[in-house]
C-alpha cells in the first residue's frame, strides 16, 4: 500500500520527525530554515540574543543601535537633571526642554567620548556619573565591534540555487535537475551535496511522513568554479520512478537539497540548504548552459541564466 | 563475580581513572564538566586567565570590569597627586579629598579618552603620565573588545537535556530514555550522540570504577529541528538487563551523555555533555509528546513539555 | 584517437567543466584562483563586499579608507554648513571657503571622538548632528577593527612553490618535479598534496578538456620543517609517458597543485593551489639541495635556492 | 648491518629530511618547535609580522607598542613644529625644548583621540595633520585590538609533559613511558597521541636519519580530565628491544611526541609536540601516581607530582 516504489529504503526522519504534514506543510523554508514555531518558554529563556543581531538585516540592525543610542542617552539625560543640571557646566537652558537637551548632548559626548568639553561635569555626583558612563561608552564601543565583527565574519555562503527544479531527458531517460552557482568569489572547494524527498505516505494503515535520499549522478566535486546542475537520474530505483504530478501533488512532496563546502577564503565549512516543493518542478524543460570560454582566453560565466529553461520532451 | 552481565565489555576509562568512587560521586558533573579539583602549582600556573573572563557569568565579568577600573584610577589620582595637583590646570579642589577626586575624575577623562579638557595637564611629568594613561586607554579598549567578542563568539551550545532520564515501555521490553532540545534558533546539524554508565564493580577481587558503553537505537540525527528522545534499548545485552533500582545505587551508577554537532550559523563544531545518578532515573515513566503541526502549515514544539513525564507500565 | 595513454582513467573535471580551452587558457592562475570572469548579476548582487574589502592589498585598503574618510567629512562639512556655521562655537572663518574647512575639521574631530572642544556644536539641529557623528564614530571604529583582524587572521598559507617544474631522472626513469616551502615559521603539519593535468583530447570525435591525476610518489608529509619535492614519477601509467615538448604544447597542458595543511599557531586549516603550463617545465634539470646541517647543531635551510635548477640528463 | 631490530619499517622522514644528524642535534627542540634556521631571503620576505606579534611575549609586546607610540608622537612631534608651532593654539612653550614638547604632548592627546582641547590645532597645514592623525588614532585602536585578540583566542594549548621519560616495568616486561596533565580547566576531548624515535642508522653503507614510530598501549582517549601515561611496551617488535642507553647515545636518538585534541570551550583542534633526548630517558623509574579521591566525593589531581618518579626494578 505503500506510496512509491522503493528499493532504496531510508529507516531515518533526518531529525524532523515522522508525522504526516498538513496540505503544503513545508520542512524547511525556501531559504532553509527549518518552518518550525517555537513556544512554552519565557522569551529569555531561549538564548538567541547574539545570534539575532548577528542574523538581522543591516537596516534592522543599524535601527536598534540608533534606538538603543537614543534610550541610553535619554536615560542618562534625565539623571543628570535629577542631579542638577547647575553641575553640568557651561550648559546655558533655562527652560526644562533647554536643560533636558543640554544634559541629553553632554550625554552623548560623553558616552562617544568625544568630549569636547564646551560642557563639563562639576560636583562629586555628577562626574561620578560621567566617569561611569564613558566607561559604559567603552563596553559600548567593544560590544559594536564585537557584533560587527561577527556579522561580518560570519562564514554565510552566498551560493544560489535555481528557482527551479527540472524533469529533463538524461542518457535515455529522464533525471530531476536543479542547479547551483557561488554569488562569492571565494572558491568553494570540496563540495558535497545530499538530495531528499519527504512525502506522506501510508504504511501499516498509518499515514506518516517518509524520507528517501534521491541518488546523485555525482555528488562531490572539488572546486566550484562554473555552475553545477544536481542530476538525480529517475531510474526503477528511484522513488520518482513513472510518478506523475498528480501524485507528488497528493503525497504532499518536498524535495531538499543540502549542500556543504569548504570556504577558501576564510577557512571555514559552510553549510546551506534549500528546498523544492511541487509546484517547483518543471516538467519537460533542460536548463541553458551559463558558460563559455571567452576571446582572451578566459571562462565567462553569466549568472543571470541560472533559472532560464528551455523546453524539451523527453523521449 | 561480576556485578553486570556484560557481553559488551568496553575495555576503557575513557580517560577518567579506573579508581572505584566514594559515595555519590560524580564523574562529571551535571553541567558536564569534569568533578575535580586541581592542586600542587602555584595559581598562576595554571594558565586560565582568559578562559575564566570568557566563561564567568555576566554580573561578575562586568564587577571585574568596574573594580579594575576603580583601581587603575585610584592609583593614577594617587600618581597625579604625588606629582602635584598644581600641573591639573582646572582643577579647583582646595582639601585633599577634593584634589584627590580632581585627580581621580581627570584620570577617567584620560582612560576612557573622552577628554572633556576642563581639567587639562601642565608640566613635563603629569603630561607624560597623561599621554601614557591614555596610551592605556587605547589599549583598554581593545582588551575590552577582545573579551567581549571572545565571550559572545565562543561556540557554545544551548542543548537543554531533560532533567530526568525514565524506564519507559520499548518494542515489548523496556528502555532508558533521556530526551533533549535546542534552545536556539541556530541549526544544529550532524548531531552524534554517546551514552555510556560507570559504576563500581568487583573485578579479581579488587573494586574498580567501570565504564561501559549504552547501545543507543540512533546515535546520529542530520538536523537537530525538533525535540530528540535517546533509546538505550534493554536488550539481554544491555548491563541494565533485570537491575533494580537498589542494586544501582548500591554501585554508584553514573549515566553519561556526550553530544557533538555542528552549529550552523558560526560553522563550528560544539560538544556538550549531562550525567545522570540513580537518583535521577524515573522507572515506569514516558516522555510527552512535544511537537505537534497546526493550522498555518507549522510545526509547533513547546519547550515546557520537555521534563514533562507520565507513569506507564513495562508489560 | 586519445592522446595520452591511460591506464588511470579519471571520470571527473574537479568542477571545471569539460569545455576545451583556446589557445594558452589556464585553467587556474598561477595564484592559484580560478581564470573566471563573472556577467550577468549587477554588482551589488555579488555579496564581495568583505571579501574584497579583506582580500585587497594593503596600500588600496588604506586609500579606500582615507577617502571614505575624506567624503564622509565632506558631506558632514556641507550639512553644519547648511544649517548655520554659526552654530559652531569657536568657527572664526570669515570666507565660504575657511567656513566650509571650519565645519570640516570640527567633523572630523567628532567622528574620530577626538572632540578638543575649540569649536563646538550650539543649537539643536547640529546639536544633533554632531551627536549623531559620534556614533558613526563609534561605529568606523567597530568597522575599522573588524576589517583589520579580518585581514590579520584571515588564515592565509605562505607557501612558496617553485616558479619552474623540472623533469629529471628518477629510480632509473624520469619524474615531473616541483617544490615548495613555507615562508612562514608557523608549522604546517598533514601537508596533503594532489597534482593534476589538463589537456585538450578527441574523444569519440569531439575535442574535450580532459583531467588525470599525477600520482605522486608521496602525497602527505607530517610537519612541512624543510623544503618538500613533489615527485611524480613517469611510469608507463602516467599520461606523461614518452611525450614530447611539442606534444604537450599542442594539447595546452596545464599542470596544477593543490595543497592542503594544518597551520599549527592559528589551528586553522589552509589550502593553496598553484599552476604550471608547458613553458613552466624544465626538461633536463634537477633541483639543487636546499638545506643543510651546519656546525652548531641547526638544520639550515636556503630559501634562494628555491627556484635554482642544475642541468642533468636522463639516460 | 642496521642498528636496530626493525619488524615495523617505516617508511618515512615525517618531512624532517633523512639527513643524519651531528652530535646532540635535535629534530624537535623542547617546546616541539623544529630546530631549522632559515636564510637566503631578505627579511621581509618571510612573512611572520603577524605571527611574531601574536606569538611573543607579553612584556616584549608591551615594549613594542610603547615604543612604536614614542617614535609615532615623536614624528608628528618634528611635523608640527616644522609646519609652526604657533599653529598649536594654547601651546606655551618658548624654547624649542618645551615647543617639541608641546607639539609631543598635543599629537599623543590626538592619536589616543583624548583630545583635552588645551592645546587645539590653528591653520589649514596642522588642522589637516591633526585631522589624519586621529583618523591614524582610529587605525591604531582597531590594530591594538586586533592583536590583543589574536594573542587571546590563539588556540594554545598548555598541555604539560613530564621532563623525563621512564623506562619501567611494563606486563612482565618493560615499556618506555611519559606523562602529560592540561594546565587549563578546559576540557580536552577526543586526544590522539603519537609517539616516534628517530637516530642515526648504516643503512647500504650510507649513513642515514631513520624514523619509526612506537606503537603506544593506548593511542587515543575521549577525555583528559587526569594525568594520562603514554606506555610503549617494549617487546621484540620494538626498536628499543634489548637496547642499552650507551647503544642510544652512540645512535643520536631522540623520542617525539605528537599529541591533537579538541578544545570544548573554544571549538578548536589543537596540536603540541614535545622531544626527548637519551639523557631524558630514566632506566629502572616509574611515575608517581597523581590523583587519588577525597572525602567529599571529588577527584584530587596533584600537579606538582608531575615529575615525580620512584625507583623500581624491572625483573
Amino acid at each position: 500500500m505503500a506510496f512509491f516504489r522503493r528499493k532504496v529504503q531510508f529507516n531515518d526522519d533526518l531529525g524532523f520527525g515522522s508525522t504526516p504534514v498538513i496540505k503544503n506543510q513545508r520542512v524547511l523554508n525556501t531559504d532553509g530554515t527549518p518552518n518550525i514555531e517555537r513556544t512554552g518558554l519565557p522569551w529569555f529563556k531561549f538564548d538567541d540574543t547574539y545570534t539575532r543581531l548577528v542574523t538581522m538585516s543591516w537596516p534592522r540592525f543599524f535601527m536598534v543601535i540608533l534606538i538603543t543610542y537614543l534610550i541610553v542617552n535619554t536615560l542618562f539625560a534625565v539623571a543628570y537633571n535629577i542631579i542638577g543640571i547647575q553641575n553640568l557646566d557651561g550648559a546655558k537652558g533655562i527652560t526644562l526642554r533647554d536643560q533636558f537637551f543640554d544634559a541629553f548632548f553632554f550625554s552623548a559626548q560623553t558616552i562617544s567620548t568625544v568630549g569636547y568639553g564646551h560642557i563639563s561635569p562639576q560636583g562629586f555626583i555628577t562626574s561620578v556619573l560621567a566617569a561611569f558612563e564613558s566607561m559604559l561608552g567603552l563596553l559600548a564601543f567593544a560590544l559594536a565591534t564585537g557584533l560587527l565583527y561577527g556579522r561580518f565574519s560570519r562564514p554565510t555562503s552566498k551560493v544560489s540555487f535555481s528557482k527551479k527544479m527540472v524533469i529533463a531527458p538524461y542518457q535515455n531517460r529522464s533525471g530531476l535537475m536543479c542547479r547551483l552557482v557561488n554569488l562569492r568569489r571565494n572558491s568553494l572547494i570540496d563540495i558535497e551535496v545530499q538530495m531528499f524527498m519527504t512525502y506522506n505516505e501510508t504504511i501499516d494503515g498509518k499515514l506518516k511522513r517518509s524520507f528517501y535520499p534521491l541518488e546523485l549522478e555525482r555528488s562531490k566535486i572539488s572546486v566550484l568554479s562554473l555552475n553545477w546542475t544536481l542530476v538525480h537520474p529517475i531510474t526503477d530505483d528511484s522513488p520518482l520512478f513513472e510518478k506523475s504530478l498528480e501524485e507528488l501533488k497528493v503525497a504532499e512532496v518536498e524535495v531538499f537539497v543540502i549542500l556543504k563546502a569548504f570556504d577558501d577564503t576564510f577557512a571555514q565549512t559552510i553549510h546551506t540548504r534549500t528546498s523544492y516543493q511541487d509546484e517547483d518542478i518543471e516538467w519537460n524543460a533542460k536548463f541553458e548552459i551559463m558558460h563559455y570560454h571567452n576571446e582572451e582566453g578566459k571562462t565567462v560565466l553569466d549568472y543571470s541564466l541560472l533559472d532560464k529553461t528551455l523546453p524539451t520532451s523527453i523521449s
